[in-house]
C-alpha cells in the first residue's frame, strides 16, 4: 500500500512502515525513545512492535491504565513525571502504540514536555487507524467533557499495521466503521455502500480510503473553519451522549462509535427535518450504522442536550450542527432547536 | 512611544496600547473576554485596566493565588474549569493581567483551551515586561522543575503600561532589572553601562530596549536552536538555584531575577575558568547584578547541581551553558565540569 501524505508528515503502512520508523529513528539523534502503552496493547501488541524497531537507542516504556475515563491530566501528570524521571530531555522520542486514549492523550503530552519533543502516532484500533491518523488533533478530556484541552499538533510518522486488529474486540471493530460509515455519507457514498452492501470487504482498502478521506479534508481546512466541520456529522449530539453514559455510574458505557452511530441517526432525522434529506436515506443510516441497541431514556434527554451547551464548536451558546443535505453535500453551522434535538432522540429509540 | 513589531503580533505601549485593544475587542466578535488575575493585580491593576476597556462584550474575571508555587497544572485545571462553567468557548478571549506567572500560565491556559483561544498579555511586572512580552514562551511547572510543561504559542497583542509598575514592590523591580542586566551583557552592553551608572534611568527606555532586544533574538531564532538561547545566560544555573530554594520549607524564596542574579555571577566565572571572559567583567557583573545577599551552604550544592540535570535544554543528560568570552560575545552548548560548578558558586558566596 502506498503512504499517504499528510500535513507535514507521511502515513505509512505494513511492513514499509516498520522501515521508515527504524530509518527516522536511524537518522534523527533521539537520545531516548520512550513507548506509551496501556496494559491491552502492552500484552497484544508491544511484543510484535518491539520485534520490529531496529535501534541501538535506549527505550523506555510507559504504561498507563486503558479507557475513556483516563484519559485526563491527571494522567498526564503521570506520564510526564514518568518521561522526568526516566530522564527524558528535548531531544526524546515519544511512540504511542494503542488507541485513540493513547494517541489523543499521548501526542499532547509530547506537545507540551519542555515545549514539544517529537512523537510518531501508531494505532492500534480500526477507530483510531481511521480517525487519529490525519489532522493533528490532540487533547484530553476536562471533567465528563470531551478533548475540551489540547492543541494542533502533528506526529512525524504515523504507523499503520492491521495486524494490531486481530488483538481488538468485534466491538472495537464496529466502533470505528461508525466513523468510516461518517466519511460515507459526508463524503463518499461508494465506500457507505461498500458497508450497506457488506460483500467483499476488504479492512486495508476501508482504512486506506478513510485515512484518504480524512486526509483530503484536513488539509483543505486544517483549524476546522469549514470544511473540516463535516467530520462533525454525529458527533455533536454523539458527544453529549458519549459523556453522559461516561459520567452516569449506572450506565453502560458506550463506545466512540456506538455513540457517534447514535449522533449520526439523530443528525440525519434533523437533517430530514431541517434540509430535506431524503427520509429513506435516514432509514439507511438507522439500519447500516446502529450496532449497539441502547435505548436513550427520556428522562436523560435533559442532561443530555446540557452537556451539548459545552461543545467546542459552540460560539455564544448556540449549538452549531453540520447537517446533511443529501449524501456528500452538507450544511454547516446549522441552527436546531431543543424541541428537535428532543425529537431526534425519540426518533433514534423506535 | 511606537509599538514593537513582534513574530506575529504588536507590543504596544501606555495609552495607545489601550486604543489598540479597544480595537481589537471591538473588531474580532469575541464572545466573553477572561481576565486572569491574581490577588493584588485585581487589587491594584484592574480597577485601572477596565476603566481604559471600552466594551460592551461580557466580561468575566478569573483569579488565581498568586506566586511561582501557582505556577502548576493543578492551578490550569481550576481555569479550565472557571472558564467553562463560566460559558467560554472557542471566540473567547483570555486576558492575562500580571506578572509572569499569570502571563505564562494564561498563555498556555488559552492555548489548550479547546484547542487554542485567542490571548493578550498585559505583563504588570517589571520582569514579566521585559521577559514575557515576546518570545511565545507558555508553560507551568512540573513540581519543581521550572517551566517543564508548555509550548510556543503568540499573544493577539501585549499592552505595556508602566504606570503598573507602582504596584509592585522595590524587590521585584531588582528582579526585572537583571533580566535587563543579562540583555546587556550578552548583547547591548551600552544597556548594562548605563545600569552600571545608574544615573537618569529612564525605566521606560529601559524596557523598550530590552523588549526590542529580546524580538531581536527571537525573531532570529524563535525555536532555540541557535542565539536564542543566549537568553539563557545565568538562567541555567540560576534555574536550578530558583528550583531548589522554591522546594526547600526552610528556605527564604529567591524571586526569578535574585536567581538569575546569582546564575549570571557563577556563570561568569565559568566563563572565565574556560573562555578567559575578563575577570574584571567577572567583578562588574558581581557588583552591579547581586540584589540579596543569599549565600549558597555548601551542603546544598548537590542538591542544586542534581536539579541542573533536569534544564530543559540537557540532552542525554549533559548540561549545556551558554557562556561569554567577553560582553557581547557569546559561545552556546559550553559543557561545565561539576567541580568548576561548585567553584563557582563558591565564587559567588565570597
Amino acid at each position: 500500500m502506498k503512504s499517504i501524505q499528510a500535513a507535514t508528515y507521511l502515513v505509512h503502512f505494513q511492513e514499509k512502515a516498520y522501515q521508515e520508523l527504524s530509518k527516522l529513528v536511524d537518522t534523527s539523534n533521539y537520545s531516548t525513545i520512550f513507548i506509551l502503552v496501556d496494559e491491552n496493547t502492552f500484552e497484544h501488541c508491544y511484543p510484535k512492535f518491539i520485534q520490529n524497531l531496529a535501534t541501538n537507542i535506549r527505550i523506555q516504556v510507559i504504561e498507563i491504565e486503558s479507557g475513556e475515563i483516563n484519559k485526563n491530566l491527571e494522567t498526564c501528570i503521570g506520564v510526564w513525571n514518568a518521561i522526568t524521571e526516566l530522564g527524558g530531555d528535548r531531544k526524546s522520542l515519544l511512540i504511542t502504540l494503542g488507541g485513540g486514549v493513547i494517541t489523543d492523550l499521548g501526542g499532547f503530552v509530547a506537545s507540551c514536555f519542555k515545549r514539544g519533543i517529537d512523537f510518531v502516532n501508531i494505532p492500534t484500533t480500526l477507530l483510531s487507524m481511521v480517525d487519529a491518523s490525519v489532522g493533528g488533533k490532540t487533547g484530553v478530556d476536562l471533567g465528563v467533557l470531551k478533548n475540551q484541552i489540547g492543541l494542533f499538533a502533528n506526529p512525524e510518522m504515523v504507523l499503520i499495521d492491521t495486524d494490531y486488529l486481530t488483538t481488538v474486540s468485534e466491538r472495537e471493530i464496529k466502533s470505528g466503521t461508525a466513523e468510516i460509515i461518517k466519511y460515507g455519507v459526508t463524503y463518499d457514498v461508494h465506500l457507505f455502500n461498500e458497508i450497506k452492501e457488506n460483500k467483499n470487504l476488504n479492512i486495508n482498502d476501508l482504512i486506506f480510503r478513510s485515512i484518504e478521506i480524512k486526509n483530503e479534508v484536513v488539509l483543505e481546512d486544517p483549524k476546522e473553519k469549514n470544511i473540516r466541520k463535516i467530520l462533525n456529522f454525529g458527533h455533536t449530539l454523539g458527544h453529549a451522549i458519549e459523556s453522559f453514559h461516561l459520567d452516569s455510574e449506572d450506565k453502560e458505557n458506550l463506545t466512540h462509535g456506538e455513540a457517534i452511530a447514535i449522533g449520526m441517526v439523530c443528525e440525519s432525522y434533523m437533517s430530514a427535518k431541517l434540509l430535506g434529506f431524503p427520509s429513506e436515506k435516514v432509514k439507511e443510516v438507522k439500519e447500516v450504522g446502529i450496532y449497539n441497541k441502547t435505548k436513550l431514556l427520556k428522562e436523560d434527554f435533559p442532561a443530555i442536550i446540557e452537556l451539548l451547551k459545552h461543545d467546542k464548536k459552540n460560539v455564544n451558546g448556540q449549538v452549531n450542527f453540520v447537517l446533511l443535505n443529501d449524501y456528500e453535500n452538507y450544511k454547516l453551522d446549522c441552527k436546531v432547536s431543543e424541541e428537535l434535538i428532543v425529537e431526534s432522540m425519540k426518533f433514534y429509540n423506535v
